[in-house]
């Protein structure tokens, strides 16, 4: 098979892309994402319409977030837009004419990082996705593992925190509410509400309140050396490694690829988690251990992934 | 491929026995655990060939506590018999002139259960082995998963409080010490002393001393309604649901099978740990629910296991 | 000295009492509590002026929750009010003419229960609240402790889950989040949204939803049996006793009152306390346990309390 | 009142002085601690024979580990001697012909600290003993406060971790399993297991495994800059900080005393401590802080304490 189309749906852009059997885009377009529904359905079939023009394309993937049902055609529940029990690939097939596939986004992204990213030459690999939010992907045996029922590799739910704090799906102490983008934020607003002494190059970078730090703030601040900034990320560095430290002993990779938005910050980001993960990996000294590493596809990796997991069948 | 034997070495017995392609057991022995590595590797042998007079075998099995190189081959690290890198495989292949396989108990037993037992008929399985500790064995496609260096599935370490109790693998907070016999009769001595009145039934089963309570008396006291007894049940139940959604979240499994000594009290520790499930699994409304079913081999999934693993080779 | 004048500001209206020396209300009146804080010093005065009308009275108790200062005269900082450095007892005094002292709300209701409620002959009381939040006051040597700076007694806000649910004061963890009015219906709600079927009498009260469940519902339907709103009363239990048990360890009082809103329940809340709480009491047998007693003067704690403080002067 | 002698009883020696009424120490003793309940009532009663000699006092005040009642006399429970209701004060009185006074360890230390060392001119002042385990005191309004029963400030054995670690006294979770010498080593021990390379100065000054490293080694390692000794100090300040922050919500003192074995190290410990105070108490930006100041009295603060005691009568 030979071309087809990813498109990554997010919560406000949509995006679609021609993808060669070698993970390379030869076109792509992006649309702001309806608000309804069926408004999203017709934005994919529009952006797919587009973005084939003067290519032969063969089938297209969709990732999308939520659950995504196990014949990778319904998604089930979606947490941004308002689908339940959506018949996403029916939809999608009749407007366009080609094969459909869906797939959740996040195991999308870890498709695409383990076929032409980081996850090369390994065939047992753990993505995770650090953006607002916590995501990931299991690839065991060379294959993406979507459990028995497609809702494999919810990561960002996982329990890390008895009687922690309240997540959005409804339960408390979710790994996300400790290791995203959106806990980094948290962290350093917390302390530098406590000590703003020790925030004045971050505070300065916003409106000076800790309510106007945002996430690049903390990136910049934390590469200058400003005590909060560089506490708040060793801080998600300490869950997230104890994190992976935990996916270890249930999975045992060859490798971790850590992507999503925080990755872009490179080493200031990773080696911070790779530490920690050697802090709390269990039986470190009797086991061989899994690498950590950055993923190299950046925002692209989603749509990537779910063209060749279209190309897949 | 005929007969095969499988071998569990326990922390006081060594059992052998010769297993056919169905899963029964034709011959068993047992001998007791002996205090050196090498008197292990000899007892192992001597209840190979004790067991295998009169039957034709083609292979063994060995389903050992510990972590098992990836070529199962090598114990890599065992917590009860002092073995460091100790090449299993090869040493006892020399003692008994046939092809050895060399695995994680808990591992042997989760196969054993999903070839024979609990598991027959679903693709993807998780067993979790509630014993004096907790174990268990991830089935994935039709495949036993371990890992990309023969470790995975080392649920019992798995941090499930930060900052939590101190386990024998150095760390703190896992999972087998909240979720496990030993974390079971923690449960009822602490209650017993700190409510006595509450334990009148519980306590006189043993020496009368909150100390003297054994994981047997909780079940007696428990069937009978004593209140500490049905509390600490409970708890346990509440640590082990909550730790099977958590691998819903991960792993997405038609069922989970849970065996051990535990599961033989049935419906006393499996309607808990079914109901707690369902209170903790996250996106519970969305999604089919893994079935929670209790082990149907007991104490001989692990040998039943060993010895199928080495038939498939 | 005779008559004095309480002052209860709560978030929704104010009540002013004239209370004897026995701490008999002789009059009152209740006024709406003003969006303003200027708007809150003109009803305060108002409704003195009403109540006061045909007694003879000496001086004026105010409480207001927040923080007040160690001089009893300034709101430091007050949560529902827009107050901040407000100073409280000059602006009343200026409009009405009489001596005036200013206590936080749930030292003033401690107070009240300890003068003349369920506190009587003891000397030493911790007073706990369980209103929407959690307040309380500590008297030790038949004194009211206010701590050095007026800020003492904050119960609601010590840390009993590290990372745990973030709290209205920018913390996480707050006892105040798992032990109060607000807790138990978030444990019901979950609960109910888990397992449905467990709260069927439950959810009828409300409108049949999780997110209809109010408190007043979990009460009835704990009464009739309801398990989801059995357990969501254990949960709360569990989290008010443990509290208990630290401040035992802390302040060894001879008695904790249990007041607020949630007190009205009696036995219902009280029981499993009280045995939450010798459960978690460290060191149990080798020490008099103090008594766990529901309060008698219900809302007009905090009215008697302030009028009785404003008489000790 | 001129001369009284006061008495530490250690788990190893038993030291008694002769203090005069500025706090000032003019002979000392130190015996060992005899190994059976009667002996330590003997080697008491020697060494205030022995150091007496020469003076003219007037009474004896032993400070003793664990629970000593509200009349002062009785030691309910002792966890290092087997004192099981031990009639102290009398026996002692019978032996050396002077009245005596009994008070827990750590309650005295903190008098002593209040009335002769770095809690001069406080009136409410909470004092932590960070040895081995952690103790402490409260003074609020320049009084000795104990509770109803005599075991007040049992600041060790409040729950700051649910489900945490198992405590002697038979709680899990408890203050001083995080925030004492012992955790300290733990914290070392545990960060140079999983990261040796991180920890080469401190594994150094041991025998070079985890298990050899001290206390010592890690403020001498510290100092010099090892990651892990640095790490260890700042978990450990973690954990005293946000448990200073909570009895700050509690009893809002002016000032916290920091004393014990490792408030010898003075900066090195106490900044970490005060830094971690400031970050984790609520409503910080509201009220006065209490400072956090080192003791100064050392190990005599006990003995100096006791023997005032003694004097107040």
């Amino acid at each position: 098979m030979g071309l087809t189309i990813g498109v990554d749906i997010g919560g406000t852009k949509i995006a679609a892309g021609v993808v060669d059997e070698e993970g390379a885009i030869l076109a792509t377009c992006k649309v702001p994402t309806p608000p309804t529904p069926e408004g999203v359905i017709d934005a994919i079939a529009d952006a797919v319409r587009t973005v084939s023009e003067g290519f032969e394309v063969e089938a297209v993937g969709i990732g999308a977030a939520g659950y995504v049902d196990d014949k990778r055609a319904t998604v089930l529940f979606a947490p941004n837009i308002n689908w339940r029990h959506e018949a996403l690939k029916d939809k999608v097939e009749q407007r366009v004419g080609l094969p459909v596939v869906v797939e959740n986004d996040a195991n999308a992204a870890a498709w695409g990082e383990y076929r032409f990213g980081a996850g090369q030459g390994h065939d047992d690999v753990i993505c995770i996705t650090l953006g607002t939010g916590l995501g990931g992907g299991i690839i065991i045996g060379n294959k993406l593992r979507r459990g028995r029922f497609g809702v494999a590799a919810e990561f960002g739910h996982i329990r890390v925190v008895p009687d922690g704090l309240l997540c959005g799906c409804g339960s408390q102490g979710c790994w996300e509410q400790y290791a995203s983008g959106r806990a980094l934020v948290r962290y350093a607003r917390q302390r530098a509400q406590a000590t703003p002494g020790n925030a004045e190059l971050l505070l300065g970078l916003g409106d000076g309140t800790p309510e106007g730090i945002e996430g690049k703030h903390i990136s910049l601040a934390a590469r200058q050396g400003d005590p909060v900034a560089v506490d708040s990320f060793r801080e998600l560095a300490r869950w997230v490694g104890s994190g992976l430290a935990d996916l270890a002993s249930l999975f045992d990779p060859s490798a971790f690829i850590v992507g999503g938005g925080l990755s872009d910050e490179g080493d200031l980001v990773l080696d911070p988690i790779r530490k920690s993960f050697r802090r709390w990996l269990v039986g470190g000294q009797w086991r061989p251990h899994a690498q950590v590493l950055a993923a190299q596809l950046g925002g692209k990796a989603g749509l990537v992934g779910a063209a060749d997991l279209a190309r897949q069948g």
